[in-house]
């Protein structure tokens, strides 16, 4: 609490930092509630580090605040002082956004998780952002709707933490990504004022849409503290297949095929390559549903509303597939549990990855046009700087997302081959997982020289004094080549 | 053409004004291709007014780019002499942004309306900003794809117009407003800088996406050049309905309920009040599809992958909805000429209210429960403030659109009344027209200060020298009470 924690820190050796903790605390002395700040050891360890093997500094203050007001509060005298802040949802980041660094405050929306009561007849819902992805879902279930993002880290992520990495995940191919579920959001700005936005209209072009800025900043232009999301109709049927494919180029005209088949109901489509599926197969107990063996495995889902006829039009759809040789071998769900158990076979694979040592992880989209030229060009790069390396690939082909992870004890040479090949290729060194500090490195190879100074622009428009996960994306000094103006 | 008009400009009295119209044109004379300069008189009447009734000032200069390094050399300069400048695309707009004003010059994309090859692997298309709607609309469709926007002015309208505006139109229940359709664009700066984002991923969270905050800026903060669009996959089956139901209440409950049941194959759902109705029958020889006498009449329209049975299960649908009361009457269209005879009527509404005289044309959106609540109160209002006044109403229930006509003498009274009904009830005072000049004198009403200040905060950081379509959505200097931070 304020009070006694100032003495504390006022009989320490009077640093300029604990100097400035100091008069933060005591400026927010008496804004707060008794459990919105701790201090010192009382910070816990979770509160170090994000979901990347790399810990962070221990924030010598976390602040928790309970309510948008106390955010306002705490940004504003930060703003005051100049003193940075890392923001936090639930930690579940792998670009190191959330990583506290030396000289920082937490900043930890962990107690803001309220979810407001679902809009029917708007199809809508606000939650705060601290609300689980996972306690959204739910909401929406129990309503009747369906939330249309779902990402792994569902139970821990949170709201605010998935919208200012405009998360995405196995969905994005049917419902988009986070952008498309935000009507409106409700954020503090870093001197504390609040914009609130959270009528849920769907169409509204009354001015600029401020909302826009703050999904996929990385909490580097102002703290969500709130979200009106869309909501959409429930699914009245549902099934997945998993096949086998001679190829990637197979799999891609699966997917055009299949687009034009199901239109809409198409809801996901992943891929996972043999080395990966010999390891998942290696790890799972069941029998698998297509042999080991083929150039390349899919796993579709379709989500429809005719209960009747869904499953019939999407296995008939997937026959023809498998009649024309476009894949040689279909699983298609019968049950629920068929259904579930083909998705287990996707998280073995995320689990499999996990299992290694020394994977170093990249997100990256492509133009699907280009993924095999990456893929060959990415291949015969590492090999050349680390012979030893081998590669692990599955993702998200409906959305040219691949997750492509190579064991290799030599990350920064090995990174730079794969993003190298990105950039020529056209493609994003981050797909859905952001930039925080792990590749901002790489972020002018795929942003130009413009691009850059206007992301600059924005930061300096809304965060002068730069404050809210400084030096999270880019440093606000150029540091690459022809990146002066 | 620089070097004669140059002279021109110079034998006349020297204003500050025509010194440096002088200086411009000196500076840019070689940059520019001998059509992208026309000067005086030269410049027709229709570069003098956007679609509104109101006639702008004719613009000493008009530009007319050939390419993107040429749009960058006129905004470097006009940015280096602070010389202001309106953007035009098909001047279609009905919020007066594309008007100019005293002292600016004309920027008009006309000549930049090339469309590029279809990628059929991703989906996508780059449109030049001055391609028509409809010109990317064929395009898709000759390509196997179609386009999600469809809007009445398809035929003038430019992309680079729509993506300022941010357009909606019939569609957006399914497909999303423009801001859905755009994966990338480019775009030109105040000081001439070139944003180039145009790979094309649906997935790309590599730093900003500085793309979303061009859209629906109405040309204040940048000039769109091109934009990478997404495609979707083209319908197989299609159909329509209209219905008569007996209240506002019951399209609403109608509206649930084939959301529900029809999930993403409900691609419109309009609504026609009473008096347009009657207007529509008067205008058309059709026999009509349904009878007048009814509280509210409802245009639905479904598209979707299962040619063999969509069309039956959508007549399923509508048939429980009659047999349940919540329809008392409905036509559903059985062949292509029924469907288009079904269009027609909605096409007939907009040319019933474009027939009449002193027509104040209010494009507002409500969250739906609040609609009847607002058409409650805004009716009482506007009786109120003039008698004599006639209210007409049609619009997209679907996305809470209401197209609010009221044939009046006393616009400013009655725009008051009914901005003050839609602010208190939640709502946009436009939902998809934008606010331009016409409406800027009410846009505090729904946006707060610290929006405001937001807003302006993004114009200053973006084009500092106030240079492209200044006073347009805002002006630079707070107005409103309250708005004085």
């Amino acid at each position: 609490m304020g009070g006694s924690i100032d003495r504390a820190l006022v009989a320490r050796p009077l640093s300029a930092t604990s100097l400035r903790l100091s008069e933060l605390l005591t400026r927010l002395h008496g804004r707060l509630d008794k459990n919105a700040v701790v201090t010192g050891p009382d910070v816990g360890d979770a509160y170090c580090a994000d979901a990347t093997d790399e810990r962070g500094v221990r924030p010598a203050v976390l602040f928790r605040p309970r309510d948008t007001a106390s955010v306002s509060a705490i940004l504003s005298v930060c703003d005051a002082l100049d003193q940075p802040i890392v923001v936090q949802g639930g930690r579940t980041g792998l670009a190191g956004a959330a990583r506290p660094m030396a000289g920082e405050v937490a900043l930890s929306l962990e107690r803001m998780n309220a979810i407001e009561p679902v809009n029917e007849d708007a199809g809508t819902v606000i939650a705060h952002a601290g609300a689980t992805l996972q306690a959204v879902q739910e909401v929406a279930d129990i309503n009747g709707f369906m939330f249309g993002v779902d990402i792994g880290a569902r139970g821990t992520s949170t709201i605010g933490g998935n919208i200012a990495t405009n998360a995405g995940g196995i969905r994005v191919l049917r419902y988009g990504m986070y952008r498309a579920q935000v009507l409106g959001l409700e954020a503090v700005m870093a001197d504390g004022s609040v914009l609130t936005s959270l009528k849920g209209l769907s169409k509204n072009n009354s001015g600029f849409d401020l909302n826009q800025i703050f999904i996929g900043s990385e909490g580097t232009l102002g703290v969500v503290t709130r979200a009106c999301m869309r909501l959409h109709p429930k699914p009245q049927s549902l099934a997945n297949a998993f096949c086998a494919l001679p190829s990637l180029g197979a799999a891609i005209t699966l997917l055009r095929r299949l687009r034009q088949r199901l239109g809409p109901s198409l809801s996901a489509f992943e891929v996972i390559f043999p080395a990966v599926y010999a390891g998942v197969l290696k790890r799972t107990a069941a029998p698998p549903p297509v042999p080991a063996g083929a150039g390349m495995y899919a796993l579709i889902e379709m989500q429809g509303q005719d209960e009747a006829g869904d499953e019939d039009r999407f296995a008939a759809a997937l026959m023809e597939c498998y009649e024309e040789g476009i894949v040689s071998d279909v699983a298609v769900s019968r049950s629920l549990r068929d259904y579930h158990a083909i998705w287990n076979l996707r998280d073995a694979a995320s689990e499999f990855i996990f299992s290694m040592d020394h994977v170093a992880g990249f997100d990256v989209s492509l133009p699907i046009s280009a993924m095999q030229r990456f893929l060959d060009r990415a291949t015969a790069k590492i090999a050349h700087v680390d012979p030893a390396a081998s590669i692990y690939i599955f993702g998200h082909l409906g959305d040219g997302n691949l997750h492509f992870l190579v064991r290799t004890h030599h990350y920064d040479r090995v990174a730079d081959a794969t993003f190298s090949c990105v950039a020529s290729e056209g493609g994003s060194i981050s797909a859905e997982h952001g930039i925080g500090l792990e590749k901002k490195k790489w972020l002018p190879l795929v942003r130009s020289p413009a691009e850059m100074a206007a992301m600059r622009r924005l930061k300096s428009a809304f965060d002068p004094n730069n404050i809210l996960n400084p030096g999270r994306v880019f440093d606000m000094e150029p540091t690459a080549p022809g990146e002066r103006a």
